[in-house]
């Protein structure tokens, strides 16, 4: 017997190699019907289509991936913005997914992206991320991977980050200079890069002008914005409480402006705010809020650019690029 | 020649059975050194799976989709909580994808999910979504499809959405007896569901208390946040400009504090303002901002339970779900 290849199979239905092709691929074009009768011919006839040339075989997808941990916040929407830029001008397509902070999410969306449907991945990692397993696995994987903003500490990463260290320090010194005494660093909880670099600029900083640390001044926040305005209120509450605060992200500010609210403490005359942040109601706010703010349309630009290098295979050898690009401090009103 | 099965595959090469499917998969669990080896076995025994076998089986993924158009909205942050809190009392993981506003996006996002790792989809339009085609196939795929928020105008779509025409009278309303005569309409490009409806509330809103429609009056604005802020500054500036503005989406309500900011009008003194928002800095804002709020989380729970009413099949035969909400109109500072 003569062995059946696609082309006898469509002679046989009367339908196009390309349509058979389609439908045995279960493709979304060809209606559930066809791909019954197509299905039952191939059968019929023992077909014997050749799995492994297909897995062997990576074809370039022109579509790369950006995972990122939460949407409430404008960092991410500029820094796709500019991650989008550039793939534009690469003619390639962005797929974006979210992880909510969630390792279970984020070690899902990694395993769907090793199947191998896109040409390279950005990503920011979420809040418990708690191993870098999941992380050598997607780079193993066999295509690029660049890390941005929240990054893993490991030497093998190529990333993209803000120099966060300066940013924690610069706001604590705005703060100590307009009179601040008393500062408290309200941080997200886990070890995300972001949080402990900044933090570590605000030690050097109180450190610096022989302010004393105060393990209580050190508030760990989570993912619930009310039980973080409760929190907030609970220490803005207590005896010697904070003069000065430096909020290591966008969603705690807010929490605080409404724990004030409530317990009818004036910024910035009784407590000076400084905050990380790319919210773009910050000078709109009553008062407005001194931000830290990073080059988030930047840092999407220059992840993506690495990216495409590394898909284009610029990047030759053992080299590991670690970009970090400044932030700026922009003071309004929350910190006079 | 006895017939090569996945057994015989594993004993001659020393695997587990798991491994070695896994392997032909292309799974990530396997290095790819062995995947190689595997391969070569298998066509060295010309082993043949059978292709057919799974892809008539459709098993469960236990993961639902949900398509969201932007990631600048608070809405969405809300709705996706109320999704999550369905899922995860089902068992389900949710995995979320962003469309960008832009409807090449939603294409490919919609072609990738038809390869059917996801057991249903929730979706909320893109703003240029053009034709209902790409939607339709998606319902044909075969799995159950919710749309919420931003849905198609078409009779055999479930869809969960706000009363958004009462929401858009409510507001012009509100203006209206605020003492506002003049009164401009915000409204983003395109077709959308939500635009559509509210805009024909601002307008039986005007007919009702006797103001003539005035073309001037609705402003089309664009994605883009400097663009629309120039717009509408043109718009204050013109002679009969606008008493009174409501904005569609929260966006351009932020664009309009800033328009406002630079041409020295005051709100509400000069310019009352009621936008459509779920802005977590509403209430922060100088001046605190009035608003229409849908009940976003609502909206998500209810979402995701007709979607899962229809994953465990206990909607039958030609019923559709059309389920409406209605939104809460919260005046502040802004419209008084």
């Amino acid at each position: 017997m003569s062995s059946i290849n696609l082309k006898r199979l469509s002679e046989e239905l009367g339908l196009s190699i390309s349509s058979v092709s389609k439908a045995l691929r279960d493709s979304y074009e060809i209606s559930a019907e066809t791909k019954k009768r197509v299905m039952e011919m191939a059968e019929k006839l023992n077909y014997q289509p050749n799995p492994f040339a297909s897995s062997l075989r990576r074809k370039k997808s022109l579509t790369v991936a950006v995972v990122i941990p939460e949407i409430a916040n404008n960092y991410f929407v500029l820094a796709i913005n500019g991650i989008q830029t550039v793939a534009q001008q690469k003619g390639y397509h962005v797929l974006t997914y979210l992880t909510h902070e969630n390792a279970k999410d984020q070690e899902s969306t990694i395993k769907h992206l090793q199947g191998g449907r896109v040409d390279g991945v950005l990503i920011s990692l979420c809040s418990d991320t708690s191993t870098g397993e999941q992380l050598s696995e997607l780079q193993n994987a066999g295509f690029p991977v660049v890390f941005f903003d929240r990054v893993p500490d490991a030497p093998g990463c190529p990333t993209v980050t803000t120099d966060d260290f300066d940013g924690g320090f610069k706001a604590t010194e705005q703060l100590i200079t307009s009179g601040c005494k008393k500062i408290a660093y309200l941080r997200v909880s886990g070890y995300l890069s972001t949080t402990v670099n900044r933090m570590n600029g605000y030690l050097a900083a109180l450190q610096k002008y022989g302010i004393p640390q105060d393990p209580k001044m050190i508030v760990e926040c989570s993912n619930d914005d009310d039980a973080n305005q409760e929190l907030i209120k609970k220490i803005l509450k207590m005896r010697g409480r904070p003069d000065g605060i430096l909020s290591s992200v966008e969603k705690l500010a807010v929490s605080m402006y409404y724990a004030c609210t409530e317990i009818n403490l004036k910024i910035p005359k009784d407590l000076k705010v400084i905050s990380f942040s790319c919210l773009r109601t910050a000078s709109l706010l009553s008062p407005s809020l001194s931000t830290i703010t990073p080059p988030a349309f930047e840092i999407g630009k220059e992840a993506a650019s690495l990216l495409f290098r590394m898909i284009e295979k610029k990047v030759y050898g053992n080299r590991v690029d670690k970009i970090v690009l400044n932030s700026s401090l922009i003071q309004r009103n929350s910190s006079r």
